[in-house]
């Protein structure tokens, strides 16, 4: 059961971290992350390439994902070389040195990790 | 990390604006958007198509997202040639003088620009 | 504008419509529906078939999309040749004599005929 | 109608099912499904391996789906060789004899068995 299934580049053109100005609630319960699969038997070297609209491009963030493992990245959590703005539109694209399957979704805790909204990322060709 | 990511003709078969009768909640939460993500080193020249179900497409409607940005577009700020109506079915086709990636976004201000959902455009081949 | 775009080939693994037995508001607000966009010069020629988990599928329901129009489907309309039952998983698979695209959709009129979810269809190669 | 529409090796790279601790209500109402559609003129044999972030993957799992029939495969339901663990994240890859199609769907049967979010899953080419 080891085919790897994938692609190597993708993109997710809607991303938003809801802002710290209204109150305790939304920062602690909504989550927005990537979720990354690499089914292949080396570990994924990933570059995270975040893009705005009225700014130039963040990153990219380094990070890696195991071989045969799942990683949920959240984006909030992304620090280096900078964080990402709160309260801001954003899109990303991430690249990985082997394939992987990313999909994009929206967390929300207060109801056991239940997700708002899911959706495939695009792979590239 | 510039490298460009997906496709020039995109569609999005599901659109619509919630009407203006139903109160002035619906009105100013609910956000119909197309989220475009220009990864290349040239602005795109984008055109917008918008198909109904009982009368001739509207359009097109013009617009550029720069280098290496990402734009949401909402399709209630569409003025030119003409409004999208409400409370009306639409779909839309997105035409790109360069490779963009389309997300279609349902954003609901209510809750700090929480989506109500969000799925990948179908791109064309 | 009139690239036309899509396949024709479209499948929705997953539809379900709600039974009658929970009472009048969710008969009335829940619709399970195929956004369909044709942006082709020509008249689409529509054939759905509906797949159950243990019996044999049901259709080919015909219908038409017009050419340069989008249109929604509601499952629950479909009556010839016999009501898809409630209740009850089934799946989908659109088949047009043109390129079409499809999205599903499920739509809770309840707030103004916002979206549950919404998901690209799976096209065909 | 009997095209087949389909490919045989699909990922979900999103999955979750409710920890038992948070009381009756998320346990009883909230199933994560791979709903499989199955056109072909015979039965489908599935594999489904399950990845994890900090474990070895569990699996496969074995299942069929009849000649065109569709299937609903809600994880907590996968016993064989092991339950799918509470609480933790994981990623599903599906592979088939024949081709298919999957979509993950996310069902809350609080409100009829309402989908809180599905999206078409990634297919390998």
């Amino acid at each position: 059961m080891s085919t790897p299934i994938g692609k190597t580049l993708w993109a997710i053109a809607e991303g938003y971290i809801p802002p710290t100005s209204t109150g305790p609630a939304p920062q602690m319960t909504s989550h927005e992350t990537a979720c990354i699969l690499n089914t292949t038997n080396q570990e994924a070297q990933i570059a995270i390439t975040i893009y705005f609209s009225d700014r130039e491009p963040a990153g990219p963030y380094q990070l890696t994902v195991p071989a045969q493992r799942t990683r949920h990245v959240r984006f909030n959590e992304l620090k280096d070389p900078e964080p990402i703005p709160k309260d801001t539109d954003f899109a990303s694209v991430i690249k990985s040195s082997v394939p992987i399957v990313v999909q994009h979704t929206r967390l929300d805790s207060r109801q056991a990790e239940l997700a708002l909204l899911s959706t495939l990322a695009y792979a590239s060709e």
